[in-house]
């Protein structure tokens, strides 16, 4: 194989997590090592966005404590994007650009750091880069709260949100208790299609505090199923925790939430309300007092209550992203394998970037209880390792350091 | 003075905060400490009911696990409740009932932890017992997020909410700030009446990623100026981020909220959806894309992120009152004092109980800037020691621990 001298340039799109710019501190702290392959480090800001409007960063030195801080900074400190590429066989105008730019800047290391989308853009370009010759190699790291990405054990960015929603709801739960009229309260939490994140409030029961009823999209929700199963936990308890995903549908595939109908740039619905309108249901039709939680986008920032694993796993699959690209390892994603249960290990390999895009890994049944409103003990022995350990936070006068890249 | 052997009664009462547990911690470690006058110690199970309806618990050494868990516990580890007494000259029924409770028990002291509305609780017991000439000593214990009790420096639950308002509030900032299309993002915070939760979302400005703009119960809301201002930053910086109190009032005082026109047992009524509301406003007739985001009961329960100074003044509360109580005090509730600014020092006081009931403090004029939409140097002068210091929660297998009384 030849070596492969150039620049590398990095970033970051889709949704933000907790976790994102632990994998740039990676890429960014392995890229430096190795600087016998790769002489500057560019970063886009906004994700394609950037290299488009050549709207990059240079990361020198004088980044020192900025990259450090990438550790304990939430969103996306380089910004992200939500860009849908054409089909360069239509229309090639945003590809003659990306390639002026690398052609520009000496790009021969391409990684992006993103979900389902994101790597159907870096496979778009790696497509492209190859048709015209350009030596570049590209790979994806992976990112995602909703951890819906395929062939990888599971998601940076996963066990960071999984273990803000477990301590929130244990939280929530604990408070619910405190009157003794009873009440039910309804959760939502993130997840288009895939629960499995509002899977993860069950890791709440651990402490004795989880949610009575779990509703994931993957099982098709009826009202009428929900008002049933309420009145038998409230009949028991006094009290029902309800976690439920936005996404619900029923079983025509229709979304239980009062979908606003506007839709993102990669035509998928804005979901949001389906729990203040299942506490209606459990108001008016019930007569039981009821109130609705949206944990909003607190739930992917939660810097201040990130796993130490999924951070960890976040800087490697930065690391071994440079390592792979510099091994000559093109047009694939980073993968983590559980090569083991006790103690649990990850060992991190690639996949093909064509087969990873546009696919949403969903629960598999065998996670989810028989009455479709929970979750069994196979996904609790799954998501467990992933919120362990904690990272504490850099706090100066009571509030959180995060680093401010100009 | 004569001394008076007996045993103790405390209780919860009102809204939880992330704190409350820690003063029942400091009551009842002080209250074993004072075996001389107090021999046992009991609970009321959700406040004044439980001693209405003889549901105590009698705390022994089997608790001690428990005990020293409540102070990394949130909501009412005792069960809480909103229960107004009626005059005892016109209905005398549950008084009656109480002093039946309190000579079976041969309760001598009797401690409650609440705000406004439960000090008015205290003061009509304590009335009722001087009459019929039962001898007890009452003193009120400060609880409150909402920060809204006079004549006490501050209130204990209030630092560790605004510790979680300030960081989560940051956090939401820097996901915002991901995508390079300018968004509003609009917060509700809680306070009914007094704004000092809302205030609170401008620490966050000590990292550099606070609000834009902070709407206060305290200034007389106008949509017309708020759309002004709204436009204003947004035209310099293409974002802009809104904390806005769930009390705003417009200038006849109704309610900005769109209020299901439900009333509490204490007449209050329940508010929620104003930040949505002015969402659509600005998505409306802005046509600027705006969310909105309610931090919801999290804020007060968020018990992973406990401000260790609230903590530790909430115990002191705690073990104040029982020290007062031992010496001769009655009829007051405890108050802090900042007797000195550099170093932040508070001394514990008592204040007459009548007086502190039903009274509302509300953020000074002088801590509110002169747009009426954002706050001074004052108020963060005053607010920033509440929050310094973490508590660090016992996390086993990923999740807290909390108390568990049966």
């Amino acid at each position: 194989m030849k070596k492969l001298v150039g620049n590398l340039l990095y970033g970051q799109s889709g949704g933000p997590t907790a976790v994102i710019n632990s994998s740039a501190y990676g890429v960014i702290t392995e890229a430096r090592r190795q600087n016998e392959y790769i002489k500057d480090i560019y970063v886009m800001k906004h994700g394609i966005e950037g290299a488009l409007n050549e709207n990059l960063l240079k990361i020198t030195d004088k980044d020192d404590e900025n990259v450090e801080l990438l550790k304990h900074t939430p969103g996306s400190a380089f910004g992200s994007v939500r860009h849908k590429l054409p089909d360069f066989k239509e229309d090639d105008s945003k590809y003659v650009r990306l390639l002026y730019i690398f052609r520009k800047y000496n790009i021969r290391y391409f990684l992006y750091n993103g979900g389902n989308d994101s790597m159907d853009t870096c496979s778009k370009i790696a497509e492209y880069m190859d048709t015209i010759d350009y030596d570049v190699r590209i790979i994806g790291i992976p990112k995602t709260i909703d951890n819906d990405l395929p062939f990888t054990d599971h998601t940076p960015g996963f066990g960071s949100a999984a273990k803000f929603i477990a301590n929130t709801v244990m939280e929530v739960h604990y408070d619910m208790l405190a009157y003794p009229k009873g009440k039910v309260t309804i959760i939502e939490i993130m997840g288009r299609h895939a629960g499995w994140l509002t899977a993860s409030s069950a890791l709440a029961n651990l402490s004795g505090f989880g949610p009575d009823l779990v509703y994931l999209p993957e099982v098709p929700f009826s009202i009428e199923k929900f008002k049933k199963d309420v009145l038998e936990v409230y009949g028991k308890k006094k009290q029902c925790l309800v976690a439920v995903s936005e996404g619900i549908m029923n079983e025509d595939g229709v979304f239980i939430s009062s979908s606003s109908g506007m839709k993102d740039a990669f035509g998928h619905f804005q979901l949001g309300g389906v729990a203040s309108k299942l506490a209606q249901t459990v108001q008016n039709d019930l007569g039981i007092s009821s109130r609705s939680v949206e944990f909003g986008s607190t739930q992917r920032a939660a810097s201040h209550l990130q796993s130490l694993t999924d951070v960890n796993e976040a800087i490697k699959c930065g690391e071994e992203a440079v390592k792979g690209i510099i091994s000559g390892r093109n047009k694939v994603m980073v993968v983590m394998r559980r090569s083991s249960e006790e103690p649990y290990n990850i060992e991190y390999g690639f996949y093909d970037l064509l087969a990873v895009a546009n696919v949403e890994k969903k629960i598999p049944a065998n996670m989810i209880n028989k009455d479709g409103n929970g979750v069994t003990k196979a996904f609790i022995d799954y998501a467990l390792p992933l919120i362990q350990g904690e990272n504490k936070s850099i706090f100066v006068n009571g509030v959180q350091q995060f680093s401010k890249f100009k």
